[in-house]
């Protein structure tokens, strides 16, 4: 019996690991349908939403199950629940992939972004899909170390995230208002995503420290 | 005993009511701060944020203690659940009440929104209030109808979002790209406020009901 009950907790991680390697790919593809103005890409990534959101709900089920049939104490009971608040995270995260992908959809043929900032948006994509697949290592693996470091990348999406606001901000930018609206709230969805790989991250090293480390400093909507 | 344990999930209902009010008033106050260009009003969001996140915490930590102490099922158990998520929806928007203030205090002493926007963000504010203080009463009466009808006035949250958008993409728009920049943001803050209020609501009716109604589609980032 308390055999088969630590599968299920082993499984229930793994299914959060695979998910969130699903918001990385997300992120991938969005930012290649961003990028390239590839209306294809960005619509498989808007129909691949559901499967996220379907995990999502799956994982709830089952951890709400555990915790009602097995009563799980200490440890076990901060898995659970470690696992319940990463699966709304990584829902969220598919969620900022999706709105990547909906507005290239929505200026398609034309590219979203003018040329000046399409580098900042590579390399914050970059960024993006490097913490959703560290999280899913740190989940798969609960390396405590793994998990502090990933708050290198987090600090350098949040300079180029600043840095694109100087250049949005700047009185020469020639690109007109609704191109700085849609700069502005697209760098303020590759932020959010890097935020809540970093709370994922987070979440897994309160399960193997039992402490949370600088928690509500970073996720902020 | 039982009786003991029932006295704490009542009080920890109690406190995410008291903190969903906290975070009304937060944004109350925040939005005075926008549209008055208020400068001790918006540090006086500034430095009450801290309460908030306090709160979430200690009501967090009561929560896993009665997880691991009482084991409770069904809708006990339903109940501590929700209150951990809606505890957390609750705290980033407080989060977002702070962002606003945070907007204020940056372009004190001019108004951070052109004259033309400011009356959809005392819609908006008085919107995000309202949702706020109904979610506080949801919490406090579990009363599912009122629940629901809070989607009118999230509706209503989206149109103004979506008009404000109109209105900034608008070729006419005279005030700048830091001005569009700044409204640009502030304007989902609101949006996102509104849907977490609408969240922690749903979050009582899946308690009450047993089923979440529609989640997935309200809560994007």
């Amino acid at each position: 019996m308390r055999e088969a009950y630590h599968d299920q907790l082993g499984q229930l991680a793994d299914r959060l690991a695979d998910m969130c390697a699903m918001a990385g790919d997300a992120m991938e593809r969005a930012t290649a349908s961003l990028l390239q103005a590839d209306l294809a890409v960005a619509e498989q990534v808007i129909g691949d939403d559901a499967k996220i959101d379907d995990v999502r709900s799956s994982i709830e089920e089952q951890a709400y199950a555990l915790l009602a049939l097995q009563a799980p104490v200490a440890t076990d009971l901060r898995i659970v629940l470690a696992v319940i608040h990463a699966a709304e995270s990584v829902e969220r995260m598919g969620d900022l992939a999706l709105h990547v992908a909906k507005a290239a959809r929505r200026r398609h043929p034309n590219h979203v972004l003018a040329d000046t900032v399409e580098p900042y948006f590579a390399e914050m994509g970059r960024i993006a899909v490097q913490l959703a697949r560290e999280a899913t290592e740190v989940i798969r693996t609960q390396d405590v170390e793994r998990a502090r470091s990933m708050e290198d990348a987090d600090d350098a999406m949040d300079d180029l995230h600043r840095h694109l606001f100087t250049v949005i901000m700047d009185k020469e930018w020639p690109h007109g208002v609704p191109s700085a609206v849609d700069t502005t709230l697209l760098g303020r969805f590759y932020e959010r995503f890097a935020d809540h790989a970093v709370s994922v991250a987070k979440r897994t090293v309160f399960v193997v420290t039992g402490r949370m480390p600088g928690y509500g400093g970073d996720i902020d909507d």
